[in-house]
């Protein structure tokens, strides 16, 4: 097992930055944990330096190259063992079932990344021949791939410390797309943060990759994040945290000399259609999940269920306010997010439109443990005022009661972007679901019957990511396969010999890759 | 052939704004032209409402019924006859065989976009069926393609009347994917621009599309380009053209409370480097072809060739030099272009370390009809100033004169994102075009062995985009069938019953599409 230093990690080299000392608090036992300090631009400049000479080099890996250097990652990870899962659970409270589950996410994550890599399609092939006779010009020789960017920074989040963490699924596709990567640590996991950093270093020697490829930089400060987003080498940024983090960033880069693309998953809260006849034929077992879904880690998913719109909304919100007082409180990840969910809670408990059906009273109670929390109000109001569809992060929702199935209709066109849109309904209720459905396709990055948002299938069709505020860019996913494309770009090769092509492009298709050739998908070999 | 009447197009009405008036001014004889008012907001918000109606009625369409009004528009530009090429020559000076030739190519991408969508694969379908018996978790059924983002503001470009104008790649590809459209017409060319909405508006009328899938608003204001990019229905802008206009595009974009993504085509100096072997055997047939490729078009095409970096280049210069001066003057585009160009072949020509090959005195020139300019510099100047790297656009070019092949593959260390980089190399250069390759890789969208970048192939492995400030998204493609997917984004459909998928993701796969299917590429039916 590594020794924790309570360092930084650049580029092969552990460091001790002189910023600001922050301190990781357990949520459970209160506990103080392992001081660590800030990194500053010194550290961010290395780090950007050392990832702009490591991105040549890295970028002409081959494919099994970096497929084997992921899983690599993956076997470290597991070395770790539980000392990872115990280190992680002090720092997050999120206890060992999860985060054992949330390893083997972690892990699988990278290994699928691999397979994605070795196999090879990501890139995109696409070879159009020349027709050095045709008339009046001559068509050249064209051949296009995706190819990586450059140097990539990513921050960590705090709910999934695994998943989205130093070596979740943003750092994973953009290092499997073939960039170096610099990870801004959440704070709240510095010691979570430092054991990958170990994992990942033995990765890198045992595949002579080169040191710059990643760095950790662990820190609490605003300037460091905003250093790393500046500094001219950072080709892209990876984000998934809060809108108002997001929006900083965002704004930082698209104000730099040369703005870059953000990434940013942000908040949401993915509203939960149940049409009349599921609610009246399936409302008790509905109740009951998505009770479930609610509180399901402390509501601290970005897919947590934070509206419900339904007819006969006030029923179905004491129904659920009366399962959820029952359900004990969980525990959150830090005091910020502690706090800033009871504010969040407190906002709508004042709010003239909004009623709070839970009989509790939130003033001095312990920030760590809030209440499961439901509130109602009307279609009239929820439409009228932008800031109840503001994202509560935590266990609570709000019930949207609708006159009838117009009204339900006109809540769906009021929505701004959404990860996520949900109906329930019957065959009875097809129609209806067909009609929110198709507005709902226009608000959220992925629409469900008869589920819940929260689980979220690491796969090829998924897609995690919507509208702002959703996400930073519609289009990206940060979730499945698909996260890799983000972190790479389109580059046209026109008349290059055959030996200075990718292999992904030369005439012996030697990947056996499936290539649009000539415009038509085939595994075809160019004579 | 329809009647001008100086008006602009929204949503099926001609209508007359009352903003300032402008007149084009014919660039070949000077004379006024007929005169045109700019829209203003009002007629934004107009087009920006109609364009947000049409767009859930417009989506719904079948592939086959886009297809069909696609290739109607065609059809309909090719009714407008002669009186298109005569009207456009008036405004922009370029001729008839060009333009001719340009009719073609904007009919000819029509036609493409109506076929890709009639084929239907770029929607990148990909399908993972459920696995209810999966331990420890159910999977769902996702499935996932593109689908159309909605509104998108398009502002035409004046270097390509036609193939860039109202109807041009962006305002298809925009349409292909399913979205309305809303064009801002450029100012050089209004009656071009009315033309087209005729067009249009007969496709519209013949296609039983809905009104507001098509506006043209004439205008030469500021107010009205920012009105259209910050309106609250813009889901995404299109943009050709200068890199001052385009950042100011995204800088309204990204300050937006809900920003949107902009697919700026900027200003580009397009490098072109001849290594020693091919400067001795081929040197004076590149720097024939050179010459040609920097007049083409009087240089307003965003490929054309701004600096050229070759060992002895001081020799290359002088030669190039003679060539374009013994070659007629062209006629650009406007007053604008003349004058910017002007104060930029001004600032080379000041430039301490600059010199300009040729023997002219530009003041008090004509600013319709610029010189065919060389410069010199050398390479520790062209590195150290990053103003020689700003584009000069017109018919000029910049040698830059390396000691040795280092210095030339830290010129190409030193350039910033372009369009396109090119080599010029024989077999004995090969080891250096493959160094010089992998850095230009990452600065160009294309790279171009042994060619010139005027000459932009219309074909699916096109390129044509590149790194800040050549494009504002390095990713996406504004020629070729790709350039379909910037206006579209995915969707995640989770557990929908068949009848409520899109036919590209339904079981039986109707439309015979290549789809994922559980992680690979087939055509096959789920049963």
């Amino acid at each position: 097992m590594p020794q924790l230093s309570q360092q930084s990690y650049i580029a092969g080299r552990w460091v001790s930055p002189t910023g600001p000392e922050f301190t990781a608090q357990n949520p459970v036992t209160k506990a103080m944990l392992a001081t660590y300090a800030s990194c500053q631009e010194t550290e961010a400049e290395q780090a950007m330096q050392a990832a702009a000479t490591a991105a040549t080099v890295y970028r002409s890996k081959t494919k099994d190259e970096i497929a084997l250097f992921l899983n690599t990652i993956a076997d470290q990870i597991e070395e770790l063992g539980s000392t990872l899962l115990e280190i992680c659970n002090e720092e997050c409270g999120l206890g060992l079932p999860r985060l054992t589950g949330e390893r083997g996410r972690t892990t699988g994550q990278l290994r699928a990344f691999a397979e994605l890599v070795s196999e090879g399609n990501w890139v995109q092939a696409s070879i159009d021949t020349a027709q050095p006779k045709r008339e009046p010009l001559a068509k050249p020789d064209l051949r296009k791939m995706l190819r990586p960017l450059g140097p990539v920074v990513v921050f960590g989040a705090s709910n999934f410390p695994f998943a989205f963490g130093t070596i979740g699924g943003d750092t994973a596709s953009a290092l499997a797309a073939g960039n170096p990567v610099v990870v801004k640590g959440h704070p709240s996991q510095p010691a979570t943060n430092e054991l990958f950093a170990h994992a990942i270093d033995k990765a890198i020697a045992k595949n002579g990759m080169p040191a710059g490829v990643f760095s950790l930089l662990q820190g609490n400060t605003i300037e460091l994040g905003t250093a790393l987003v500046q500094h001219p080498n950072t080709q892209a940024v990876g984000f998934t945290g809060s809108l108002k983090g997001g929006r900083a960033i965002m704004d930082v880069a698209a104000a730099r000399p040369s703005p870059i693309p953000v990434f940013a998953e942000m908040g949401s809260i993915n509203p939960v259609f149940i049409a009349s006849d599921a609610l009246a034929t399936q409302g008790s077992t509905i109740v009951e999940n998505l009770a479930d879904s609610v509180c399901m880690g402390t509501g601290q998913f970005c897919t947590s269920p934070g509206v419900v719109i339904t007819v006969k909304g006030t029923d179905f919100a004491n129904a659920l306010s009366k399962i959820l007082t029952d359900k004990p409180r969980g525990v959150v990840l830090n005091k910020r997010i502690g706090e800033s969910l009871q504010s969040g809670l407190q906002a709508l408990a004042s709010h003239a439109e909004v009623s709070w059906l839970s009989d509790v009273n939130i003033v001095n109670e312990d920030v760590f443990s809030p209440p499961n929390a439901v509130f109602a109000t009307s279609a009239q109001a929820f439409i009228n005022d932008p800031s109840l569809q503001e994202e509560v992060f935590g266990p609570a929702t709000l019930v949207v009661d609708c006159d009838n199935a117009n009204q339900m209709a006109a809540v769906a066109k009021s929505l701004s972007g959404n990860l996520t849109a949900t109906v329930h309904a019957t065959e009875k209720d097809v129609d209806q679901a067909a009609e929110l459905f198709n507005v709902l396709e226009q608000k959220a990055g992925r629409v469900i019957m008869n589920g819940f948002p929260t689980g979220v299938e690491v796969c090829p069709s998924q897609h995690h990511g919507g509208p702002y505020p959703a996400g930073s860019q519609a289009s990206a996913t940060s979730v499945g396969s698909d996260a890799i494309v983000r972190f790479a770009r389109f580059v046209s090769y026109q008349n290059l010999p055959d030996a200075l092509l990718p292999s992904a492009l030369q005439n012996s298709n030697p990947d056996t890759l499936m290539r649009k050739l000539n415009g038509r998908f085939n595994t075809e070999v160019i004579s």
